[in-house]
């Protein structure tokens, strides 16, 4: 399978770590977002939606890292969580992470950390900011009770939520603020075969540098 | 089937219409969420996410009007598209519009019609709706090359993607700058059972006024 993929979109990491822990053979594809690759005709071609992650599978050409996770699990049987409830948990837990998590940090990191400082628009760093305090809140007292998300294993609804969290630049997030996501994610990246980003993914900010 | 939901919420109203054109029996369970009934610890109960739809179906109680819908398709066999690879396309075009669309929309109406002028945060609304208008312009062009998000006839897709654009209250959003758009949501409302979102759930601006 190919993905394209770049190291700093979180949601691409998603995908890439849901292959590389289920023993998925897969290449990345980079795409050049940063130099404005995915608003061109050719790269609309392949996703309409102008985004990363894409996965080739085949015949199969696949977008939005939910969908991709759902496939990923298809094929290999593994993350599924393997309990009572456990489909409809996991697709819950990766909407809301769509919904109120992922949408707004990539903003909110992206607002910080890639566009320049006159360029950023007054006060929305704030506001989302604010919103995903409330977010980081629901995930902290959901890991409260439990090591995983769903079950009582890894499944891609852990992959989906953590995507952003273990990125180096600053948007206001502190894990030792969130004891029980600290520790949430210390266990992910204790699994075997876990890599960081930018390890997993061709590109980081000091190619920019 | 019973589903928490008030009038004003698009993502309820998702799943109320998918109810109706399914001719599924369900009825309303009201949250007063303007006077900050999500925010209770009975209703954090129900939901730790603190968000309406919920929908209860016998033991099954289940959150996210994506996981709702999926459900709503797994107990009636409609709305499915019923083509080759449209389960792909219709996780796809739902993870999207909680991605890029919903969210965005639902925090800008929400700022523009149920907070007090002198309490919006600066800058924020015109920075959501720049992006919203690239979302606009993603779902319009969609909708240039067929009639519906997916396959021949309506799908979850079209109901998750529709769920804030029939609402009264000014967000930024013209029908008429989006040509597709607009004819697409004069298809839906043509269906066969199709109701406004403050016909099918209990709630409106005017019980506040």
């Amino acid at each position: 399978m190919e993905l394209y993929c770049f190291g700093e979109s979180g949601n691409a990491y998603k995908c890439a770590l849901a292959l590389t822990l289920t023993g998925t053979p897969w290449k990345p594809r980079f795409v050049d977002f940063f130099n404005g690759e995915t608003r061109t005709e050719a790269f609309r071609e392949v996703n309409e939606m102008g985004e990363v992650p894409v996965l080739v599978d085949g015949q199969n050409v696949l977008t939005q890292s939910g969908a991709i996770l759902l496939h990923i699990v298809s094929k290999t049987w593994q993350l599924t969580g393997n309990t009572p409830f456990a489909r409809n948990e996991v697709l819950r837990w990766i909407l809301w992470d769509n919904h109120k998590l992922s949408t707004q940090i990539g903003t909110v990191r992206f607002l910080m950390n890639f566009v320049p400082a006159d360029k950023r628009p007054e006060g929305v760093v704030p506001f989302l900011q604010g919103r995903l305090k409330a977010a980081y809140g629901v995930l902290n007292a959901h890991l409260a009770q439990r090591d995983w998300m769903v079950g009582d294993s890894v499944t891609i609804a852990d992959l989906s939520c953590c995507g952003y969290l273990y990125y180096p630049e600053p948007f206001g997030f502190d894990r030792k603020d969130w004891p029980h996501i600290d520790a949430w994610l210390d266990r992910i990246a204790a699994l075997p075969g876990w890599k960081h980003p930018y390890e997993l993914m061709p590109g980081n900010p000091s190619d920019r540098a």
